[in-house]
């Protein structure tokens, strides 16, 4: 997740930190074809780098025209999209509410809660995914803390 | 769902009970295309008809070789799966599990418990429901209960 943050200098610090896991996710395989469905958990872990909230790094579908169901078992943050013409959608998790990333965009989950943030995914399973777009050029947009409530501000590091 | 479960004359009795609602289903409409997936929540109630618990209809895929994936929001029961050649597979739902439906695998949610069991599920929206082979046919096998548990049978109705 190096330079994926704002501010590099708090992710070096929190490097030094044992208990540094940003995200983790969960998923038995299956068979890369169009018809079957890839699915799994994704836990996002609460903390900020910086003024930060802690995220996962972000894809891009290879098969760009595919999408993602996600479902929020537990915690609270949002799914943040982008299409590559700089379209920008953010929708709110909170348990029990479903989130739909439509085909094209790229997306990240970021936890603002203190809990960790828990998704049941969905997607199709040969869709792919395509980090290094996200990793040269970031989101838009991030979402950080400001007077201790989340906003959505545009990323100084997106080019 | 007449002629759906073996007892018809149970059936009847269950139709004049004003309470008689055996399930539905909640669905956003999404474009029926391959890169899209529809979702949404299913709820069968607790009951029976005879000695066999509520389920759905169950249906094929149009697009046969098409998956299916459930996640389970509360309640509890079976998801009952046969292909087209008689493989038959039954998969326990309990809150937080998830069920993967198979391509080519019709199935059907039967609700074993006390309580509503709500499921979550999402398929390719290009998949197409074809429910008439099952109308006609049946499933194989059917879930009844027995000295006071469900248990897995042959279906005195199959053809």
């Amino acid at each position: 997740m190096k330079g994926m943050y704002n501010d590099d200098q708090a992710f070096d610090l929190m490097l030094k930190d044992r208990d540094s896991l940003v995200y983790e996710f969960h998923e038995l395989g299956v068979p890369e074809k169009p018809g079957n469905l890839a699915f799994g958990t994704s836990i996002v872990y609460p903390g900020k780098v910086g003024n930060e909230y802690y995220m996962t790094k972000g894809h891009f579908h290879t098969i760009l025209d595919t999408s993602e169901v996600y479902y929020c078992i537990g915690g609270k943050g949002y799914m943040l999209m982008e299409s590559p013409e700089g379209d920008c959608d953010i929708q709110e998790f909170t348990p029990g509410k479903a989130v739909y990333v439509p085909g094209r965009y790229a997306h990240r989950s970021i936890n603002t809660g203190n809990e960790p943030l828990i998704t049941f995914y969905v997607f199709r399973a040969d869709a792919g995914h395509d980090y290094g777009t996200i990793e040269s050029n970031g989101f838009r947009k991030i979402v950080a803390e400001q007077d201790e409530k989340p906003v959505v501000v545009n990323n100084p590091k997106w080019q």
